[in-house]
C-alpha cells in the first residue's frame, strides 16, 4: 500500500468501525449496528463504518458461480462475490438514516479503493479518502463496502476471505483514524479457542507481532493482512463483541501493551495436507522453482524441508487442503520436471502453533511441547521453531486434545508473573 | 441520449441480445442463455449480451430493502437493486466460457453507461463503447448488466422497471447493432394478451409508434424508454421467445412493416386511482404547478382534465396506485396551497386502451367503444381520444372483459385486408 497524502481533518476524533458477517446478518441486527455506530458520532467522533457480507451470503454467492462452472473464471467470480457486501453496505446506510442519522454508502470503485489484479485475493495499494472526508463533513456517517476493491482498469477486485478487516484497517490508515474497532461475535482475541479449552482467556492487549504469527497461523480473529497493514501504519485495532459493551483485546505496538510477555499464545490451523516427494535430483534451483511455482498461484506452504539424501534429495511442505486441490495439477507437472521417484500425500492434518517472544530466547520450549504432547500419546512431525513461534503437525482428530495440553502446559503457569500473553486462534481457511 | 461518437467497426454483423429475468431464471436457464449467443457467434456475428436479474431477485432484494425503511433512500435501494444484474451478468460469462466461448462481463460503471441522478428511474445520457468494442476484437461476447448505470459523480443508478430492455437498445444504438433481440418469455407482441382473450394474435411487425402507445400503455412486453431509444436511432428491434426458434414481432420504422394497418392494438394498465380535486380557485398557474410537482418526482400523469366550474375549477387525472402512495404527501401540500374544497380519490380501476393511426382518422371509433362496452353493462369514464389512441377508465374488476368485447370489435373485423395490427399489452406498473 503506497504512502497516504495529507488530507484537511476536522478535529474530532475519528473511528473506522468494522462489523463482521454475525453483525449484520438480518435486518435487525444490522439496525444494532447502526445505532452502535450513531452513539458514536453523537459522542463527538467522525465514524466510518466498515460490513462485510451478511453471514452466509458470500458463501451462497460462491456456490451459485460453482453451480455453473466448477472453476470459475477468477474475475467474474468477483464480480458475483463483491455484491454481498453491495447489498450490506447499503442496508446499513439505509439503517442509519431509518434511526435518524446521516449517511452515504461507498463501495470499492466508487473511492476508489485500488487494489492489485490478483482477483479473489487482491492486495490494496492505495485508498483515495476524498470521498469519505465529504461525506464527514457534511456530517454523515460513511458506511464503506469490505472486502472489495477495483484494479487499475477498474475490474472488482475482492481482497480474500475476512478481507473487510483489511478494508478497515486500510481505510483507518489512509484517514489517520484514532481507533479501527473490529466487531465480531466474539469478545476479542483469547489465549486459546475457549470452545476447545474451557480456561482460555481474553486477552487486555497483544503486540502486532504477536497477532500476526496468530493469525497467519490459523486464527480467524483477524485477517493476516490487515496485522500487517496495522503494523505499518501502527494503527490501535480493538477486537471486541457487537453483542456486548465490554472492552474486547487491543492490538498495538509492542511498547504499547500492558503486560509484558515471554509467550503469546496458541493457534491452531485443521485441514492441512503435507507432500512429501523424494529422490530428486540434487539441484539448488529445485526448491526455488517450486517456491516459484506457488506463489505464481498465491498459494504459501509452511513447515518446508527440503532434505538431500546422497545424489537425490526430497522436499516436504504443507498447506491447506483446499490450496492443494487447486494446486495439484501445477505441482503433478512440476514434480515430472523434476524427475521424482515418489511423491507422497498425507490429509486430514492439523498445524499445532505455539506463540511469542519468549521462544527465541529459550531453547527448551520446543522439547517441552514434544514432551507435553508425548506424554498424552500424541506425535508430532514436522517440527519447525521460528523467531516467534513453534509449529508441529498432529493428526486432524488429535488437534483439540493438544491444544488442552499445550495450554495447561504453557499459558497456565506463564513464566513471568503477568497474565499470560496468548491468542484464540482457531479454524482453518474456511 | 447524446449522439454516438464513430468507432471502428469489425466488419461482421453486430447483434444485441437481451435476456429477461425469467430466461436467466436459474443455472440452466443460464446456460441455455450462453449456448445461444455462442451460436450466434459462431454463425459469424459480434455478439453483446443483456441480461437481467434472475427472476425474483431484484423484488426480494427490494424486499430487504423495505424491511430495513418502509420509504428507504433512492441512492442506497439502487445500489442493492444493482447487485441482482451484477450477479446474473457474472454468471452468463462463466456460463459462455464453461461451454466453451470467451467472454467478458461488464457492470454499468465499468463501460461507463452515464445517466442522470433520478435513482431508481433513471435516463441514459452516454453509453462508452471502448470497453465493449475491445471485448468484441479479442472474439469475446460482451455480457453488459442491464437496468443499471452511474451518474457523472459514479453513484450507481438504475432505469426503472423493464430498464434492461434501455440497456440493450442504448447499447445496440450506440454500437450501431444490425439488431436488438429482446428474447422473453412470450412469442412476441401480441393482438391482446392471449391469457385474457384466446384470440389475440402474435403480430409479424409493428411500427416504432403504435408499440411507443402500447408500452406507455401498459404492454410489459417493452419498456418505453427502450422503444423512444430504438424509435430515435432506429434500431430494429426483435421480440422473441428464449423458449422456441420461432420468429417472434418485428419492431421497425413504418415504412419497414410489413402489413399496412389501420388499428394496433390493445393495452391494459391496471391498479390505476383517479384523484379529483375540486372548488380550486380558478388560475392559469394551477394546472403548470401540478404538473411541475409531478414531474419533479418522475412521476406521470394521464387522463388530465382541466374544468372551469363558474370562478372555481375542478382538476382530475390517473396514475399508478403505487405512484398516488409516494406523490400523496406532496399532493396534499399542493392541494393546501391551492385551497381546493374537495379532495376525491378513487382506487382499483383499469385503464384500456386502443391504440392504431386510423384513430386519427375515424371519429366513430370512439363512439363505437363506448357502445360496445355500454352493451355489455360496462361504463367508461374520462375517456380521452388522442392521434393515436383512446383510453378510458373502467372498475378493475371489468378489464379482461372489457379487452375481449373491444378485440372481438376492433381487431377480428380488421377495416383493411391485412392482419389486424395490434400489440400484446398487458399489465400495470407491477
Amino acid at each position: 500500500m503506497r504512502a497516504f497524502e495529507q488530507f484537511p481533518r476536522s478535529g474530532r476524533p475519528l473511528m473506522v468501525k468494522k462489523f463482521g458477517g454475525t453483525s449484520v446478518a438480518d435486518v435487525e441486527r444490522i439496525r444494532k449496528v447502526a445505532r452502535l455506530a450513531l452513539e458514536s458520532q453523537r459522542a463527538g467522533n467522525d465514524v466510518v463504518v466498515v460490513v462485510s457480507a451478511m453471514s452466509g451470503e458470500t458463501n451462497r454467492l460462491l456456490g451459485l458461480a460453482h453451480q455453473m462452472l466448477s472453476r470459475p473464471d477468477a474475475r467474474e467470480l468477483d464480480v458475483i462475490a463483491a455484491t454481498g457486501e453491495q447489498v450490506s453496505t447499503a442496508l446499513t446506510s439505509m439503517a442509519i438514516q431509518s434511526e435518524g442519522g446521516q449517511s452515504c454508502s461507498f463501495l470499492g470503485h466508487q473511492l476508489p479503493l485500488r487494489t492489485d489484479s490478483a482477483f479473489t485475493r487482491a492486495r490494496i495499494h492505495q485508498v483515495e479518502q476524498e470521498r469519505i472526508r465529504k461525506a464527514l463533513a457534511r456530517g454523515q456517517i460513511a458506511v464503506v463496502a469490505g472486502f472489495q476493491g477495483v484494479d487499475s482498469d477498474d475490474n472488482i477486485t475482492t481482497l480474500g476471505r475476512g478481507g473487510s478487516d483489511t478494508t478497515a484497517v486500510a481505510l483507518a490508515a489512509a484517514l489517520g483514524a484514532d481507533v479501527c474497532e473490529i466487531y465480531t461475535d466474539v469478545e476479542g482475541v483469547y489465549t486459546v479457542d475457549p470452545r476447545v479449552c474451557a480456561s482460555g482467556r481474553k486477552l487486555k492487549s497483544i503486540p502486532y507481532e504477536e497477532m500476526l504469527e496468530l493469525a497467519s497461523l490459523g486464527a480467524k480473529v483477524l485477517q493476516v493482512r490487515s496485522v500487517e497493514i496495522a503494523m505499518k501504519y501502527e494503527v490501535p485495532v480493538h477486537v471486541r463483541s457487537t453483542f456486548s459493551e465490554e472492552e474486547g483485546t487491543w492490538v498495538v505496538s509492542r511498547e504499547k501493551t500492558f503486560e509484558s510477555r515471554v509467550l503469546a499464545g496458541l493457534a491452531c490451523e485443521r485441514n492441512q495436507a503435507r507432500v512429501e516427494i523424494s529422490g530428486i535430483e540434487h539441484h539448488p534451483g529445485r526448491v526455488a522453482e517450486l517456491m516459484e511455482l506457488l506463489a505464481q498461484m498465491n498459494t504459501s506452504v509452511d513447515l518446508l524441508r527440503h532434505c538431500r539424501e546422497d545424489v537425490h534429495a526430497s522436499l516436504a511442505f504443507t498447506l491447506a487442503e483446499e490450496e492443494l486441490l487447486r494446486a495439484r495439477p501445477s505441482l503433478e507437472q512440476l514434480v515430472e520436471r523434476m524427475g521424482a521417484s515418489r511423491v507422497h500425500v498425507s490429509a486430514g492434518l492439523a498445524k499445532v502453533s505455539l506463540v511469542g517472544i519468549g521462544i527465541r530466547s529459550d531453547p527448551w520450549i520446543a522439547a517441552r511441547v514434544c514432551r507435553s504432547l508425548a506424554r498424552h500419546g500424541i506425535g508430532v512431525s514436522d517440527l519447525a521453531v521460528n523467531e516467534l513461534r513453534i509449529s508441529g503437525l498432529v493428526e486432524g482428530n488429535h488437534a483439540d486434545e493438544a491444544l488442552r495440553i499445550l495450554h495447561e502446559a504453557f499459558l497456565l503457569a506463564p513464566t513471568d508473573a503477568a497474565e499470560p500473553s496468548a491468542a484464540y486462534a482457531e479454524g482453518g481457511l474456511q
